[in-house]
């Protein structure tokens, strides 16, 4: 095995090795401010059908989009602190305003399947670290911009960010 | 919250707070020699459909059983290191010897459906802790006494040593 194989493959499911040393996977912001994204175990990356792992690290005073999938979504914090901001589904045509819960290292959540939901680091002082599982990758994200917008308009954001270069696309040099 | 009314209702998907500390979540080893088992958000817990989330302690030398089964399963190595002994699937009738790899602090790996494994906190100064993380819970496992037994004689183990108390039975005192 090695890291070389696997940088030059960053959308391969062959040529991984079983047991991969998380802190030499490929690590981005994938063009979000403030975040850095490495895929555990994944999809695209790694050939799971059933669930993806993923360890996010947000900067003070950043965040996920507002949004919701209709996959189960478990959050483990690892460090640092911050906010979830969560929309309980109701029958109303927008989230509305959320409940704020504070979340802390050493702490877990759970998303429920459709509901509306950011995450938060709302520590000015300290990275907020997060290892997330999802069931049903890739994951299909619908995206608000803000809490009154209706769920009709929300965004379907396929492939998302740390995806989007590994979806398949007709070859095109094979034409 | 209280964490009284969590340590009450053990089998209840009811009463728990959204964000759970997981160093207040019930910890026990269900009889299983030098393990400690939490189950950071489950099925029969909290009420998750798709994917489970355990958080388990290996002391020096204790081990998984040899064990196969079809859903996904993803391990973080959080501390310590040991050894992951995993059988290729083929189409002999018993799984024979296996394959070693090393696991560390800061690894990760995952099981390939229905292959057999085990894990073996095979370092001696300190214990080995992991996340893991399955589909389809709650898990249904098959379990070998040796890596020689035929796949037909597997004993299916359900539930699981840390569901059994929490699978529904009929309420006798309703009769
Ligand atoms: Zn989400
Ligand atoms: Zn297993």
């Amino acid at each position: 095995y090695s890291a070389v194989t696997t940088q030059a493959s960053p959308c391969s499911i062959n040529g991984f090795p079983l047991v991969r040393n998380i802190s030499e996977l490929p690590q981005d912001s994938y063009g979000r401010g403030g975040l850095s994204h490495i895929t555990v175990a994944g999809s695209l990356l790694h050939g799971l059908k059933e669930v993806e792992v993923w360890l996010q690290t947000f900067s003070p005073g950043s965040f996920t989009p507002i949004h919701r999938h209709s996959c189960e979504e478990v959050f483990v914090v690892m460090k640092g602190s911050g906010t979830l901001y969560l929309a309980e589904s109701s029958h109303a045509k927008y989230p509305g305003k959320p409940q704020e819960y504070l979340i802390f290292a050493n702490s877990t959540f759970h998303i429920p399947v459709n509901e509306v939901h950011q995450v938060w680091n709302t520590n000015e002082h300290e990275d907020l670290q997060v290892l997330v599982i999802i069931s049903r990758p890739p994951v299909k994200v619908f995206t608000y911009e803000d809490w009154l917008m209706p769920h009709t308009a929300a965004k379907l954001k396929f492939p998302y960010f740390w995806d989007e270069q590994c979806v398949q696309t007709p070859q095109k040099d094979e034409l």
